[in-house]
């Protein structure tokens, strides 16, 4: 099976790593398997979160990697379960997990004491803010509870991981039709370097002397278009557009609609994207859009109004 | 005084992004100052730890890293505090802090749950494992309570943020002379894109069609030695090298020490880095090693017996 997919792979990307570099991933697969038999009645969401690594080495100590944290996709997995989702959440190993938005491990360890009885406690200095965060990240946790095993966690690191993850997860989700989406919010690289192209070593430096370094980047063929014709025919699929200018934000969006036949595409510019959102349909004249009141923004509301209005697409989408 | 580091640096750099996207880093000296003069009796250790980023374009979304996630930084730092030092430790944003080794903010969140009066406790199914390594992360944070006041923590993410920050830092403890060591854990990137040479936005992707993407990266300049030369030429100083190459591990190590004057290099190998590593000297012969048990492994023991060792040759400097 993990052989049939690797072959499949090697078609659509050049240079691929060899399968020992890549045996870690078929058990991930079988969670996956076994978490959609368990979860045969719910939708299904595949969420994919944080960005990709382009390896520059074979002994990787240099890569190329993408801003994102990961807040979007961890905070869209949380919101899918409150909406009746079960949720395949994809994402960067590094990234933020489910129900962590906000929190970083130095502010959360900051919050935290011993208490005299050897067990944990607020520390008595930590600041409200940093109280409440890590206290609502617990509380939503807590009041999913009873949906833990509604959410699968697959992480991935490289662009290489990334793709036999999707291609596996979407032969699992098949047999879902329609009831399946995918949420594709990780920045995925959109070049990379092949195998047969990497040195084994770390590339040595020349001591601050020489000629530089050249790297000749191919790129990242298109999954989209594979994942909305082969991969995933029946499923609801939405896409992300992440720019810094937002002239080309709009009809970068509409491209990826024509050229590979997504339903959905979420447009955010990096500046304002815990803002606003543009939602941009097949239907090129409705792009509809998710705004928030700087009190919303606060309490990171973007995200819950995102899913819901995706989820109230997916719902027309399939009857 | 941020204007005259930034001159300096442009004559070090070509390329140097402007002013004004450094101007967070004055304040940031400005702390290091004040805690330099509050711990004007102690020995002072500069430790700096985590990957270095590059940008590839102004309105950074792609970036060059390279795998350092900062725990022997971090390890460093507290055994530093533990040997007596001020410690000022400079590190990746996103690195692991100090007293934090080992922890990741989802094993944390997933140890921790609500308690009965609104506070947080360990989770009743929390792992062994997961339940000590916090606790004691905790505990070790609180018996060096009484020495929080000696420890600095300076944050940064790009190349250009660390070299402005290293060589300020520099100045501010040169009148400490002999009594102040560099402990240079960071890996440093060795390439980098020039400022001029970036594009504003990022870089598209022409849909995975299209020649690819070729980039030009310049040879950082050596800082190691301008850092023994003219920014702390009284200074004790280490440098690390890695590499996943262990046959030429040692030779680039006593280069470095050739090529910059350095007092020391910590030469470690990717694979077995927190097993054993070799202490490099200015006398060549003598590559004396720091090499620890099993036991000591798990138990974090080689960060002990680097700095103990590391520590002992820097009071030898100063007689």
């Amino acid at each position: 099976m993990a052989q049939h997919h690797q072959q499949q792979q090697q078609q659509l990307v050049d240079g691929w790593p060899p399968h020992e570099t890549l045996s870690h991933l078929p058990p991930l697969v079988s969670l996956v398997r076994d978490f959609a038999a368990n979860n045969a009645t719910s939708p299904m969401v595949v969420v994919t979160s944080g960005g990709t690594t382009v390896p520059l080495e074979r002994n990787c100590v240099r890569y190329i990697d993408n801003f994102s944290t990961g807040t979007r996709g961890a905070a869209s997995a949380e919101e899918f379960l409150s909406l009746g989702y079960a949720v395949i959440f994809v994402h960067r190993k590094t990234s933020i997990p489910a129900f962590a938005r906000g929190l970083s491990i130095s502010r959360v360890l900051a919050s935290l004491s011993l208490s005299p009885t050897n067990d944990v406690q607020l520390d008595a200095s930590t600041s409200q803010t940093d109280k409440d965060a890590l206290l609502d990240a617990l509380r939503r946790r807590e009041s999913h509870e009873s949906l833990a095993h509604k959410l699968l966690a697959v992480p991935f690191t490289t662009l290489f991981e990334y793709l036999v993850l999707l291609q596996s997860i979407a032969d699992v989700v098949k047999p879902l039709g329609n009831r399946a989406m995918f949420y594709l919010a990780a920045a995925v690289s959109d070049y990379y370097v092949p195998w047969d192209d990497m040195p084994e070593h770390k590339i040595q430096s020349g001591g601050g002397q020489g000629p530089g370094l050249t790297l000749s980047l191919k790129p990242v063929p298109k999954m989209l278009g594979v994942l909305t014709k082969e991969w995933a025919p029946d499923a609801f699929i939405v896409s992300f557009k992440l720019e810094t200018d937002e002239t080309i934000l709009i009809a970068k969006a509409a491209k990826s609609i024509r050229s590979y036949g997504v339903h959905m595409v979420v447009a955010n510019q990096l500046d304002t994207r815990d803002k606003k959102v543009a939602l941009v349909e097949p239907d090129g004249a409705a792009v509809e859009g998710v705004r928030c009141t700087a009190i919303e923004v606060e309490s990171g509301r973007v995200d819950a109004k995102l899913c819901a209005s995706v989820a109230e697409k997916h719902v027309k989408f399939q009857s």
